[in-house]
């Protein structure tokens, strides 16, 4: 039987809805590339019998493991260690030693903001060193140390891994974690499993529903392997989930999806339609890309930019929001804009030339729209967004999408269209068909 | 004694962290905002068991309400309407009626897609109509119909709301259901709570930690009110929940803050920085601003052009990523960056005023700076960037900042930190104390 994990993501700020928790969905990757299986995935906030009933349901439930972020820093509200430690029937004890490491680390942090009470400091980080007898540390990342707590001796129950709250704490101590004896013995010998992704773009996700009813229908065994579907920013991915001895059916499904899907079909090993762009642009032949967007204010440019290393190929962009920085920042002729609109194809195509020009590039993506919630007309109502991508050679791919959702859906989904046009221009697919529309969210 | 809820984000997708949850953070904010008490959010797959386990487990903390989102699409792992039903002691129905009105808004979207199968869509959706006898139905806003699933007669428990899971549906559908009788009947008498935040900038959380100690040994009972305190994009945030009775204890404590961190404070109205650089720019005078940013690559136009109606204000931007983008496209005197870098105080200034320039704006925005992972020297490490903020009168708000955090953290920290200096340049403090560095995250 394969290792069942649960995740407690602790903190009134993400319960409340005022922050967006990252580790409970980072940490679920993490377990789940080591073939532990993630059951739920807990929001609480800083009370210790709410944090107490996390981890006894979940215990009820016979989980292996728990993963707990957050609730480890120096104010009063942070009590995560305390609760682990009675939850797993271990006395809290101060670890002098550690006192003294979490001490050094705040000596140098203190000397940086004048005017701090060193007193005040030293108790809140006191605290931060007391922990249940018997379990083992995870050196701080920033001034809290993890914990790993397996249950007391003589008693049941899962292992309790304890993270700080900060993804930036918690992201390195993770890999340290997972290294130590304490967690390779609550993690057990995890089931050997793969995990497959097909990702598509341009259909809606009830033509996936089908397709896996069909293949069920043509005798391919799916309900052996674990597939979800999901809409990720107007694109589908369906992930299936199978044991290693099973890797011929999956091969079965795979090849019934691309009959059927072939077209719509990017990307089978895991990639995303940013790295074939930027893979694509790297070469050979090595080239350049520059944006001149309005509707997305932005977003084009900074997802371009994102990478690390995306300097090499990303030269930079123009945000035309004014239809004056259109023609005077970017070179879009205003007659242009006078007789079909700024939100047009033509408008589009200049807007690409135009980051052409500007920036030397050997790409240029422009983008028009109206991303609402004001600014509809009849002919041009709010998703309307035009597209184009300009290569150096004078040819361009350009299209006008109806793009559903609101003002911030819009201008999302209006950067994994370009993505989509960059990838099939920089692969030569000047015509063929239409991009289309974006998967519509069929799903509930 | 107050109303207590939960909430399951159900979906494999969500559990194994491909794709962020805004329903959890979304719907507590909302049932906060009725003074209804969030104890819990749970994410679970689409296992039925485990959507199961997760209404017990609420069931047994002794929720009185339970909101869901998810699981009620055309595929055949879409099963919360049923778990919910079996849970609530109800059997399930086909309302052929409801049957009807799902097919009339499935007609015109099955026209939009070519080569689709109707009768499989037919099936997927027949699904949809199956709900528990006695539940109150929430019309569709896409396909799929929400539900208010009290429990059956003679049995006690929570009622459950079951809602969608795309935002775009969920959130119009939440507010038809707040006002239905059912959902009336299990909120009850919700208390007669406020609440106040009051963000700062440049402090940090240690010594926010620290003056509540000392607001409580100065005699002010703060234990009578909930108070959290969250780090936010390099922003703190303290939240005080209290009962309307206590209004006087809460000024007491805002008095404190105030006394203590009074420069730092910059709201405490609930306005973000982002509503303030807005209101501050509509005037009076009305004022337009525009944007020459290299390493956040776009964001900051993204940030100043995401509110509804931002043309009015932003005219749009340069990313001038690569060096001849600095200097060709804002203007930028390729002397100085040959002389002091383009990660220097000079190249920020000379890129705010570029966007004056270029844009005919009123106010200009320069940022250039390291976010890593390479590109950093002794010098200026990874972090080091430098802001501007241009007047049109020719005067500078300037500053070299050391951001921590790995690229994407300084990408967007940086956006947090330039959004401030606008704001104090709009406000006409052009000198006054260094903006410092963000917040540390001490919190863990």
């Amino acid at each position: 039987m394969s290792t069942r994990a649960g995740i407690v993501v602790t903190g009134t700020e993400v319960l409340s809805g005022r922050v967006t928790d990252r580790n409970g969905p980072w940490l679920s990757e993490r377990l789940a590339e080591r073939g532990i299986e993630v059951a739920h995935i807990l929001v609480v906030g800083d009370r210790p019998a709410d944090v107490l009933a996390a981890l006894r349901f979940m215990a009820g439930e016979g989980l292996d493991l728990i993963v707990t972020s957050g609730g480890l820093g120096p104010t009063e509200d942070d009590l995560t260690a305390a609760v682990v430690g009675g939850f797993a029937g271990r006395e809290m004890v101060l670890d002098s030693s550690l006192e003294g490491r979490i001490a050094e680390i705040l000596r140098p942090l203190m000397a940086r903001w004048e005017g701090l009470d060193p007193e005040a400091i030293m108790v809140s980080n006191r605290k931060q060193a007391v922990i249940p007898r018997g379990a083992t540390v995870l050196e701080p990342v920033g001034t809290a140390p993890g914990l790993i707590v397996p249950p007391a001796e003589g008693r049941e129950g899962p292992t309790v891994v304890v993270l700080p709250g900060p993804p930036g704490e918690l992201q390195p101590m993770w890999d340290t974690a997972a290294e130590t004896a304490a967690f390779r013995a609550a993690a057990g010998a995890a089931g050997d499993f793969e995990s497959a992704t097909v990702r598509m773009f341009g259909i809606p996700e009830s033509e996936i529903a089908a397709s896996l009813r069909d293949a069920r229908a043509a005798g391919i065994d799916i309900d052996r392997m674990e597939i979800t579907t999901c809409l990720r920013r107007g694109e589908i991915e369906v992930v299936t989930r199978y044991d290693r001895g099973q890797a011929d059916l999956y091969r079965e499904l795979a090849e019934h999806l691309r009959a059927r899907h072939g077209d719509t079909i990017f990307s089978e090993d895991g990639s995303t339609v940013d790295e074939q762009v930027a893979a694509l642009l790297d070469g050979p032949p090595q080239r350049t890309i520059a944006v001149g967007e309005s509707c997305t204010g932005g977003l084009l440019a900074a997802r371009l930019s994102a990478p690390a290393g995306a300097s090499k190929r990303m030269l930079g962009g123009v945000v035309a929001y004014a239809n004056s920085a259109k023609e005077e920042v970017v070179g879009v002729d205003p007659s242009v804009i006078e007789r079909v609109g700024a939100v047009s194809v033509e408008v589009a195509e200049a807007l690409a030339d135009g980051a052409i020009e500007r920036f030397g590039a050997d790409v240029g993506v422009g983008i028009t729209g109206v991303a609402g919630p004001d600014g509809g007309t009849p002919e041009k109502p709010v998703g309307t967004v035009c597209f184009s991508v300009a290569l150096a050679t004078g040819e361009h791919l350009t299209r006008r999408v109806h793009v559903p959702g609101d003002r911030r859906s819009v201008r999302d989904r209006s950067t994994t269209i370009a993505m989509h046009l960059v990838r099939r221009a920089l692969r030569g697919d000047l015509e063929g068909s239409a991009v289309g529309e974006p998967a519509a969210e069929h799903r509930a």
